[in-house]
């Protein structure tokens, strides 16, 4: 079982109009929602492919039957008094979109999150920590659960952003997954990616995976470095590409692949998610037809 | 007690972003919720004028709760998996709205509606019917709940339009309140919205209520026609100023007030609505200012 875990959870709502207008009144042809955020995100996919997987986090009363509805089991502190929405409207070819900020949460939250996870964690396989934090969760947060899960011998993935990243740079131990800019930001040589990340990793004691976008990902455990570039050039929505690969490096990690093989994967998942339209999920049939270990070029 | 129904609420969100790009993202700054529909506004006003009232109608598990947050007393049929929403983002400058359809309900719950507003009958003192219907609600349930309370002896107002309109006018004895493009098309003599509504209130056998936006309202009781010019030009947020009408017309009628009365206190309700940035309320100050009953011209 893989655990996932969303601090800052999200309703992807989609509206579809005939014609997207600048200061006007728009009808709303079809409205689709989804539970969404990061976290969540990685566990649809998860799901998708058949992985058990389970949905931790902070939410509202209703995020939990949401998400089990999408799919994933899921049990989230209903902390919240609303989930934020992020609205995307369309007409196809214009796209308008608004993220509504985080809702707070209140005193006791983390403690009672850092509970449901290491009750989750007997038994479990990988965790990732994906996303930002809502007000009232301190940025050491993810560093926290991290530590938690290697006291349990789980594998922890973390895609997180900011002081949060920087604080799990500090704390060591967990795969972290930076964009390109968080990692320029940390080892400051944005020329040399590859550099960076063996950099970053010897810095942690654990493997460091950046995404490249349709470049692929250049990822490290320190000794090696591997640059996996992506199967196929592909246009779609690279809204949730990211997720796609950590639920890649998760899988990887929780059956013991090797490295390359892992990456592969990960990379593989992240095309295949650019074919969707939504995040959270991927083109499994162009994900089969990619998945083959031997793109890694090590 | 006066109680409003609304078939079709929604839950009015406004979104605070920095500057309203076409096609692009936007960070929202501040998100404001209130429940809307016009029979809540109606709610909303009567409460805020220190009135006993109740909104009813059909809506979600939640609505309820957001309704009571805002003042009212309410009691929706639970019928609907998620009340819709309207989003309205604006920059202080530009604006852009879009209004989610509504949710369907299913097969019975128009006979819950009718149990509801059967028991809350029994001592009210006025029903008010506002706004669309979701599907699944037919287009005579309007006219079906005025017949409940004329039975009850309770004076009964319907805001609607189309199809509902048009069988409220076949069934009489309701106070309509078309808007002039609905009078227009149930009488056909645009030129003369005097005339129309001594018509149509002689065809009901019930008072009408036209209102003319800013120009104030033009109403009939079938012998007596008066026109009633708003009390002052005022410039604001023209959305709800109709439900504050309506709320004016429905206190006049529960407390049997002679109708220059009810129609002076009904446009200066309307004005003091569009005085306030968002629909359900009413600028008091103003209102005081304005209410006094001699503007009426028979």
């Amino acid at each position: 079982m893989i655990l996932t875990v969303t601090c800052n959870p999200a309703v992807d709502v989609t509206y579809h109009v005939d014609e997207l207008r600048h200061d006007g009144v728009h009808r709303v042809r079809e409205v689709r929602r989804r539970p969404g955020g990061k976290g969540v995100n990685v566990a649809t996919v998860l799901h998708q492919l058949g992985e058990p997987v389970t949905a931790l986090g902070i939410a509202d009363d209703d995020f939990a039957g949401r998400v089990r509805e999408a799919g994933p089991a899921a049990s989230f502190v209903p902390a919240m008094t609303e989930v934020r929405r992020t609205v995307v409207a369309t007409d196809g070819d214009a796209t308008t979109s608004f993220w509504e900020p985080g809702t707070p949460v209140p005193e006791g939250t983390v403690d009672e999150l850092v509970a449901l996870v290491r009750d989750a964690l007997t038994g479990a396989t990988a965790l990732v920590v994906s996303g930002s934090l809502p007000p009232g969760v301190g940025p050491g947060t993810p560093a926290r659960l991290a530590a938690l899960a290697r006291q349990a011998g789980v594998p922890v993935v973390l895609d997180v952003d900011g002081e949060p990243l920087r604080l799990a740079v500090e704390a060591g131990g967990a795969v972290l997954m930076p964009n390109l800019d968080e990692l320029a930001r940390l080892v400051g040589d944005p020329a040399h990616p590859d550099r960076e990340v063996a950099a970053l990793a010897l810095r942690t004691g654990a493997p460091v995976v950046a995404t490249l976008g349709a470049e692929g990902l250049v990822a490290s455990d320190g000794q090696q470095t591997w640059r996996v570039p992506a199967p196929e050039q592909v246009t779609g929505n690279p809204t949730g590409a990211g997720d796609a690969t950590a639920a890649g490096v998760a899988r990887g990690l929780a059956a013991g692949h090797p490295w390359p093989q892992v990456l592969a994967d990960a990379v593989a998942l992240g095309s295949a998610a650019v074919l969707r339209p939504v995040a959270g999920e991927v083109d499994l049939d162009a994900y089969r037809r990619w998945r083959e270990p031997t793109r890694a070029t090590g």
